[in-house]
Formats: C-alpha cells, structure tokens, sequence
C-alpha cells in the first residue's frame, strides 16, 4: 500500500486534482474550490509537495493541542494497530478501560463514567439523549452564538445560521449568550452583561416552561462563536438558575477542553459544574476520531438500573482509544497544558493586545490560553464587521506568508498547538502585524 | 506508552474490572453488565488474556468484513500514522483522493463523489440533508424494519424500537416493507408480499403528500431488522414510485455493502439504482472510524453552484482514508469478495438450510454471501419467535463453545468476515448444530 500511494513522486497538482474530482466538502459549494494540498507535519508545522511550509495557527478546526505528529501518539497509533484495531462496544476492551480512566483522573471530581463517540457532534447527540431520559423533559435549551456540530440534533442545538437550512429536530429553544462587544443586552460592562444575560435566560426558561427543559447545553467558552469568554459569574448564574428548576446543565467542551485554555477543562476557570461534558477534538488531537460524554456520579446511578437508549459501532474503538492514552499521558509528562497557559495567557495574549494598539483594523482581542480572536472591523467606532471579501483577501495574504489561520466570519481565531514555542508564537505575530498592516493601508 | 498498559501481565479480570469501573457502554443499563474480554484477534479468531479463543461469526457489529488485522490494512494503518494522522477536511490531502477514487471505481456508474463522514449514522444524516436540500422538500420515508444509526435523524429514520424513546426529529414517516414470514400484507407468496408492499408504499406516499417527500431511505437488504431480502421486483418498484413523483432514493448499504453479501454492493443483486448510497462498515472494516455518502453525478452538478449545509471535523480522515484504501486494495488482491459469494452462497448456505431441517426450533433461514439469519421460534406453525431468556441460553452456549454470535431479538444472524474459510463455516455450523440441538431437547 505503501507503495502505492505514499512516494516521492507525488505533485501538488495531482492531488489537488484528485481531490476535486472525487471529494465532496463540508459547508461548501464545489464548484470553484481550491483547496490547500499538504502532504505531511510536524508539530507547528505543516507542508505540501512542492516543500512550501505553513505555521500552523488554526491547529486544524482547534483539534491538534499536541500538534501534528506527535511521536509518542503515533507510535501508540502503530502499537495498537498491531495488537487489535476494533472491537464491537459490548465487549470489554484495555485500552478503552485505560482511555477512560485517564480521561476521569483529568475531569473535575464527582464524574463516574465515560460514554465514547465518534466525535464532538455525536457526543452532544448522546448528552442532549442522557439528559432527556434521567429528567423525563423534553427541551433543550442552547445558545445563539454557538456551534455543537452537524448531525440531526446538535446542528438544531446549534445557534448559528448553519442551523437554519437544518431545523428537523424538535424540542429546542435558544436563548441569547454573553457577549459584551456585540451585545444582545445594551450593557456598558461586563457585570451588566452578566447580570442582563442571566436574567434573559431566567425569562426563556420561564416562557418555555420550566418543567418542560431537560437541560441547558451551553460551550463554557463558544469557539466558533469567536471564543468568547463568559463574563465572571456567568457559568456560576446558568447553574443556579438550572439547579432552581431541576434542569440539567451539559458543558460542551469539544473545543476548549484538553489544553486550549491553559487548564485541561475551560470549566476549571470558572466556578460551575455541569452534569454532563461534552469532548472530542482535544481529547487525541483528532489522530483518531473520537469523542464523548464524562457522566455524573448522580448520572451514572439512574442509568444502573434504567435502559440507556443510544449507541454506535465504533464506541470506545481501541484504536481511538489507544490514542487518547497516548495523547493525555505525553500531554502530563511533557507540561503541554502548562504550556498552554504560560505562552497563551503570557506572550501570545500580549502580543495580541500589542497589535490591536497597532491596528485599527482590529476592534477587539480576547481570549484564554492558545485560544484567542481579533475582530476585524471597518470603523473600530461603529464596529462594524469587515466585509467577507476583504477577510478572504487577509486570508490568502496570511497563507501566501506561511502563516496558517483560522478565520470565520469577521474574525481570526489564533489558536496553535498547545505546544506552540515562543519563537513561533512570535514568527506568526509579525506575520500578522505584517498583513493587518498592509490591510490598514490598504 | 506501549508500557504502560500493552503487556503481558494483563489479566482478563484487570480488564473487566477497569471496564466496569469507568465504561459507560451503548443501548445498556448499566448495572449488571458483564462484558466479554478481548484481548487480540486475526482473520476470523479472537481470543482473551486466559487464552480462550472465539470464532468470530459476528464480524463484531458486522464490520470486520476483512476479518482481523488483516496486515495489509495494518502495514498501512501503520505508515500513514507516520506520514500525517489527521488534516482538516478543508484541506486536500492524497490519501482522500485516492480513498474516493477507489469507492467510486467499485460503485455503479453514474456516481461522481464521496463525502466522508465518521461513521454510517452521520452518513445517513448527510445524504438526508442532501436529498432535501436537493428536493427543497421536507419527508423522509423509510422502513419500520430498519436501523439508521443512533443520531438525532438517523435513529428517527430508524424503524426498529430503538426510535421510539428518541423521537425528537421532525420531518419523518414511515413505512412497512416486504417481509414474506412475518407479512404486514396478509400474503401468501413473495410476489404477493412484492406487489403489495410497493402498493402500500404507494398509498403512505400518496397519503404524506408527494410533493412533500425529498427521499425515500432504505437499507438495500435490512440488516440488524432481520436480513430481510427484498423479493425479486421491490427495490426497481420502490425507483419507479420515487421517479413517479420527484422522490429521491437513499440506499443505506452501511451493513449490506463492500463484500457482505458476495458483491462490492449489495444493490448489484438487484435492478434499481439509487440517488445516494450510505457506506461505513465493510469499506475499511472498522479499523478506523469512517463512513460517507456516494453521490450521483446529478446531485454533484446541483451542488457544484448550491451551498452544501453540512460537515465534520474528521471528514475524510488521513488515518480513515488509508485504511480505506489498503482494505479495497487488499480485497480486490484476495478476492474477498468472491470468497464471501463462494462460500456464503455454497457451503454456508446449504449448512444453513440443513440445519433448518435438523432443527423445529429453526423457523427460517435466509440471507445471501456471509449475510444470513436464522429465525429462531418455538412452534413452527404458530412461528411464535423464541422468548428473550431461551435467546440469552443460546447465545451464552454458543459463546461457551467458542462461538461468537450475532443474536438480535429471537434471531442468530450468522455474519461471519467475508474472509472465512470453509475449515471454519465447518466448525461454526458443528456448533450451532450441537447448541440448537441441545436446545431443541431442552
């Protein structure tokens, strides 16, 4: 196999080729695609055939904390590949026992077990089912500014507008999240936005029905919403305003969890605990699909003896799991989440404050850990977001410079490994002080 | 990482300890569960760390089509792990191409590109998505007897009770298809049971509104309901009703495809040609998560200038994609396929059909290639299906003899990897004799 397709002779040109004429993407239309070729990575890096090299500041979609490659995943990956790839769920398997434990050592106390999926979205599915089953409720009570994945009920549970063309779930009800920059409260500051959204979602509760809402899913920090931290208090109100109605709360932590901010949960930063968390993409780096729920002591119980009424074939697949083991241990011994913290909330985020001083083009930074995001406006006054065809435009200029970002809508999302060092934190600063500054110009 | 828990010390208890204490397990309550240890497996053999040794005539959740750790599809497990586990689906990268490359050169003509997903329930979320994105209509039909997979649309399409406490998607109805021994149509032969499912298909299209139905999804040859084989003249008079009203048509051939039945797919056996075909499963076996949808070059060309609202993280998954490849690869090599025809239309078969004879306690016997099912009853004439205790005896006595079973309600569906040797569907039918005849007695 070897042989067959990974070799030297390989262009650019043939796989960008191979690509548009069999692959169909994500969120796209196909027609006039031209998708980036890379061909292998290493750590912060990526690089395609032609030997051109990327830093990569998106991590992917925010899945490679550990960074691409990382050896001792990898040769975990070859290990178990060699000993047992897959095994049906109903059995008891060594690497699936190993992967939750670990998982569980890593989770705030009073979670008992660990239900596997294949990733984010089918874990949020399993949540919202485990939370209307224990509570007997029927509502699902989500964010507007979030994102919780694309299949029947987590894109309905999603806030935004991908949700729109795909509304064939029932029993959701949204209700409007904090953030202070564009806020949907006409607060002057964060205390405002804090108490003004506690007391928008005290009053959707009320109007949908307290004894009707199974639970609240809420990201503890929204990702693809434009990381945006949740004011002090906030997380702490959601839970008291559940525990008052006897709602469950799920955090989805597919995103911020496993290192992003600097703690191995972003709910460490805060003061609430939910029932159930939601994981995948950090959790092995995305080196083998994965994904799941970290289940309550008090969750765990009803099910003992009631029927859990969901499954799939690739549940705790050794494979998968064997690369959580191998991802969470070197993640320990080799300081990634203290990483995190010491670069991301150090010279990362000043850096990041240095270039909005810099940069009017820049209407805000925020953010946590290796988890940050500049919103681009037109006017910092008004801020109003730029136009979609200048942000593509910032887009190629930043790929063109080696510098791979994340952008959605108005914003860029910085977010490298975990592992990111200080000289590559400071290389993809420059190249972005580089760019906003041709753009100001511009 | 291969030190710390790969290794020779390790006993079935440890295992089946460290699973109870922190695995949460699917379509489960919890409490009294005691799982089977496994430890490692090759071709059809599994065995656990007591060195007991298992059969496989399950295929695990009838994925391993290839069997067990077919070094092949290792080797290249192996050597993409060291070249690049995992890249964003945004991304071209050359084992996707090739991966949908190989798909499509094994589907019918007439099909222009693959989207991959995780697993075979995300597909069947996606290739809905796309019929009614398509169709800009709403419905979706499908049968009672049936299993989609266990997302919030997929387990709604799903016939089987498992939908049941899980109906929080819209947009669904569903239909009664062709089962000769346990009619829903009061019939007498198969082509009664043919004529007069495709009528009452009619009259439920009629009736849910033509214009509102955007597909109609169905598994080619149902699976888990029963592998229940369409009568000669269901699937071609299930196309021309969907071609009679603008239906599209969704073959879900997660189950039934790549080999199972003795042909790439099991449409082949059949005249009708669908709009989108679900896989997952037998395309690599299950070594690594994957699944997708195979789409016709009409539904290409719509979304070549139409937006597609959907996609994941792990969409067409390095890792998955050359698992995918080396499987096909290897199973074109090896005549896998043909070896699933020879000896699960031969030797399999006529073992089937003589225990039938053997055994009153065998009520049924159906299936084609490596994909049967024995309908397993306590009166014959009344075709009363055998109660869930006897079931539990049964499978448990199997086990103990060394043969794992696939066993669905009052069935033993016997699916072994289409890999097997006749040696083995010798000894598997040996045990199945002796069991059922202890049973008959019993």
């Amino acid at each position: 196999m070897t042989d067959t397709f990974i070799n030297d002779d390989v262009s650019n040109e043939h796989v960008h080729r191979l690509d548009r004429r069999h692959v169909f993407h994500s969120w796209s239309s196909q027609g006039n695609l031209s998708p980036l070729v890379i061909a292998g990575g290493k750590g912060c890096r990526l690089w395609d055939y032609a030997g051109k090299e990327y830093l990569d500041f998106s991590s992917q979609l925010v899945n490679t904390n550990i960074g691409h490659q990382h050896p001792k995943v990898i040769a975990a990956i070859q290990a178990q590949a060699e000993q047992l790839t897959t095994i049906a769920p109903a059995h008891a398997n060594l690497a699936r026992g190993e992967a939750a434990r670990r998982i569980l050592d890593r989770a705030p106390s009073g979670f008992g077990k660990v239900f596997f999926t294949n990733a984010g979205a089918d874990a949020n599915e399993n949540a919202m089912r485990m939370a209307r089953s224990v509570t007997g409720r029927d509502k699902i009570l989500s964010a507007y500014r979030s994102y919780h994945g694309n299949t029947g009920s987590a894109i309905v549970a999603t806030g935004d507008p991908r949700r729109v063309p795909n509304e064939f779930a029932r029993g959701h009800a949204h209700f409007f999240n904090p953030f202070l920059y564009r806020s949907d409260f006409w607060a002057g500051n964060e205390e405002e936005e804090c108490q003004r959204a506690l007391q928008h979602l005290k009053r959707v509760i009320e109007c949908e029905g307290p004894n009707a809402i199974a639970a609240i899913l809420l990201e503890s920090i929204p990702g693809t919403a434009g990381v945006l931290i949740p004011p002090r208090g906030y997380l702490e109100g959601v839970r008291q305003l559940a525990d008052q109605y006897g709602i469950l709360v799920i955090f989805d932590e597919v995103m911020a969890g496993f290192g992003r901010t600097g703690k191995w949960f972003a709910l460490e930063h805060f003061g609430a605990r939910p029932d159930l968390i939601v994981f995948a993409k950090g959790v092995n780096s995305g080196y083998v699909p994965a994904g799941g729920v970290i289940i309550s002591d008090e969750i765990c119980r009803h099910f003992d003896d009631h029927m859990f009424f969901g499954g799939l074939t690739y549940s705790g697949h050794p494979l998968a799991m064997a690369s959580i083991v191998a991802t969470l241990d070197a993640m320990s011994d080799e300081g990634i989440v203290e990483n995190a913290d010491r670069i991301g909330n150090g010279p990362l985020a000043a850096g990041l404050q240095q270039l909005a001083r810099d940069h009017a083009i820049i209407g805000e930074t925020r953010g946590l850990g290796v988890f940050h995001a500049l919103e681009l406006v037109s006017d910092r006054n008004t801020r109003t977001p730029l136009p979609a065809a200048r942000m593509g435009a910032i887009k190629n200029a930043l790929i063109a410079k080696g510098l791979l970002p994340f952008v959605v809508e108005n914003r860029i999302h910085v977010v490298p490994p975990c592992i990111v060092s200080d000289a590559e934190v400071a290389e993809g600063l420059a190249i972005l002080d580089d760019v906003l500054g041709e753009f100001a110009a511009g």
